[in-house]
């Protein structure tokens, strides 16, 4: 059974922070087998990549197999049905058309007070890498949820690192790799691949960015190539807040809550609700639901470790606690879920009223499914195109307006004792005051 | 001397390769000692805060004294001069303008296909923490670059912490704080005060985001508390490249290249030019300068050990050459800048013609003079209103949106073996096929 909590109790605060504070990862510390591997990979290169892969992966590669060939995807892909295919297509065509929304104008520039040029203009990333699971956890629906956004915003390079151990590969992924605009496959992962995309070896040339979600070794590896390349976030267990009052379904709400759970153990799942019955008829609902779900181990697991019922006062009470825990994932199933909205300040993503479950943003929704985790939604965002692109600010000062300003750059070069910032401000304006 | 490339020459890739490959940074590995510290903060709160004050800055603390009070600050900022106030505030009114602009709409909604709602919210970051370095680096132009695209952006509390060894502050860094509307500022420094942002402390609530510069024990420690809370970028030694034709006074090139090189010996000042003979005469007026720089050892060593001077075959040639280096800092003094600035792909700011000193841009330009270092240009941006924003994506479907396509839902989680996802989007399906 999972916590239940009523915001009336008297202990009510500190079972609400422990709730907040419960540690739910215990990532085993692989920092230094991950270091070692990345030393080898920039020292030894393709040999390295292979020799790694071979042991983890059971799979023997040469440099001319690291990469998958146009007619390899072909055969793959072809083992598709027209049924997956289609489904694949309509959710790459709406994360598109969403994503396409987030681009903004390439350039902003305005005229400053004295005649100066000021503003920014945005470009992409060259060239990105993401990685993707292999095995159970490789989901086509992450190809696209992280693929898409590079290309829509203008990277002109996007290698996949996948492990394919034993040669397994999903023909789904390789299709959505194709879908998204992928230009290249590797049958390659863990730190091995991550230390390919960020330093290169002789086959793979080296990548900017690096996206995607891995295990431990993935995201040690992706925190130790922090700086060389830029990376996404380092994503945690996820989770789940549903906010509904008694007009629902227990039993969708009930789905709602287990298809966090069935991710993974350490997955969250919280039900806020206003009404104590409305919330033991979903707890119900849940343990019906657990006796035939093919994940209830896992689901179960989660549930019964991380899941929360809590009681709150009305639904203002349940927004505030909401915003404490900050979750990945916000479903608002109440009579007027968009004045709810309105009161959330920390959420990842918001599933607003009970016809939007969180699964229609895992795949077809269109915003990313790629979210804060573990309350990092206070002051992170989703994956969007602006993880692909880059800002570089613009200044152009006229004679007129140096004239205006320089002299107060100066004065605080001086003051910061940072004497030739100043003078190369003021042999400027000398040649103003004294021209040739 | 500093190195001369000549692109023509045979063995150019090989000499220009290495100037990129060049590592300019010898961090000491303290990684030990900030676990050791963040550790102890966590356990003891004020008492190890205040125990390491005394250890590191001899400065005796008590609860009550770890931040200055209104007073405290009010008699600091008495004693700036007008003058230095009166740059200080225009400054800060020209960042605070330029950042104003920075804001996006705070709702994006629209509608889908099938009458569903999609769209995005932003919204601030609760509070942020600004780290000031103490002593010499202790800049006030840094306090008003971080600070105010935070209040821009509707950071609620604003925490500064700045060491003060021996009790000695600066009274302009203070005034940047009351200029840009800091809310508290506490005279704590290194890894102990980042450890107090992030995790708190009796005294000290904790921050969601940290910010600002720091030596290797602040930066080790923003790299472990990622993912409590958000930190900016890890700032490396900083650089400039300068590309200049033959009009231009070697005097003034040779002044820019110098305000980059006082900064740090690490700091990398690089020249791209079309004509060997200005690039000489440049090298020359550099020389000069140093004979009578105040910080002559440092800004001379930077350019003996790391400066550059690179003859291109034409501009083209030049803009390639800088989007390899991707520098944080660009100037273009060329006749036609504003061509140029078009075939700049990487670079954390442009300071586009002669009379736009990279100085200006590090005082009161406007723009940000946070910037990606060390060739991450490629992959980031400098710091903005953006870094205290984060998004909350909206999706509200209708019963017929659902219809429409949540079957691809629930087919792709079956897909994936996510069978209670397909369910939660089935329940609802049913009840549309099967109302009650």
């Amino acid at each position: 059974m999972p916590q239940f909590l009523n915001a009336a109790d008297r202990d009510f605060e500190a079972a609400f922070a422990a709730l907040l504070g419960m540690k739910r990862e215990d990532a085993p510390d692989v920092d230094a087998a991950v270091a070692a591997i990345i030393a080898d990979v920039r020292a030894r290169g393709d040999a390295a990549v292979i020799e790694l892969t071979a042991r983890f992966d059971r799979l023997e590669l040469t440099p001319e197999t690291l990469a998958f060939t146009p007619a390899e995807i072909a055969a793959e892909v072809a083992r598709v049905s027209p049924e997956d295919r289609a489904a694949l297509e309509l959710a790459a065509e709406r994360i598109r058309a969403y994503h396409d929304r987030q681009m903004p104008p390439r350039e902003e520039r305005w005229t400053g007070p004295h005649g100066e040029s000021l503003g920014w203009r945005w470009g992409a990333v060259s060239a990105a890498g993401l990685y993707v699971p292999g095995g159970l956890a490789s989901y086509p629906s992450s190809v696209l949820m992280n693929a898409i956004p590079a290309k829509v915003a203008g990277v002109e390079r996007l290698a996949i690192a996948c492990p394919t151990p034993g040669g397994a590969v999903n023909p789904l992924v390789l299709l959505a790799a194709e879908l998204a605009g992928v230009d290249e496959v590797y049958r390659i992962g863990g730190a091995q691949a991550i230390a390919a995309l960020a330093y290169g070896t002789e086959t793979i040339r080296p990548v900017d960015k690096i996206t995607g979600p891995g295990n431990a070794y993935v995201a040690a590896a992706k925190r130790r190539v922090f700086g060389r390349v830029g990376i996404d976030m380092i994503a945690g267990p996820s989770e789940i807040l549903v906010i509904a009052d008694r007009d629902n379904d227990p039993d969708w709400i009930a789905l709602d809550l287990l298809s966090q759970a069935e991710h993974d153990e350490s997955a969250q799942s919280i039900l806020v609700t206003d009404d104590a019955d409305f919330g033991r008829a979903v707890a119900a609902a849940v343990e019906k639901r657990l006796e035939t779900l093919d994940r209830r181990a896992i689901a179960g697991a989660s549930w019964r470790d991380y899941g929360a019922v809590i009681v709150a006062r009305d639904l203002e009470q349940a927004a505030a606690l909401s915003n404490r825990v900050a979750p990945e994932h916000l479903e608002l199933c109440v009579a007027d879920p968009e004045a709810l909205a309105e009161k959330i300040t920390h959420a990842g993503a918001i599933f607003i009223g009970a016809w939007t479950p969180e699964a229609i943003g895992d795949y077809v929704g269109g915003p990313n499914h790629v979210l804060p985790t573990a309350r990092s939604a206070r002051f992170s965002s989703g994956l969007s195109v602006m993880d692909f692109l880059k800002r570089t600010t613009l200044a152009r000062m006229t004679p007129e307006a140096l004239a205006a300003i320089g002299p107060a750059a100066e004065r605080l070069a001086n003051s910061e004792s940072l004497e030739a910032h100043g003078l190369s401000v003021r042999a400027r304006l000398d040649r103003l005051n004294f021209p040739d």
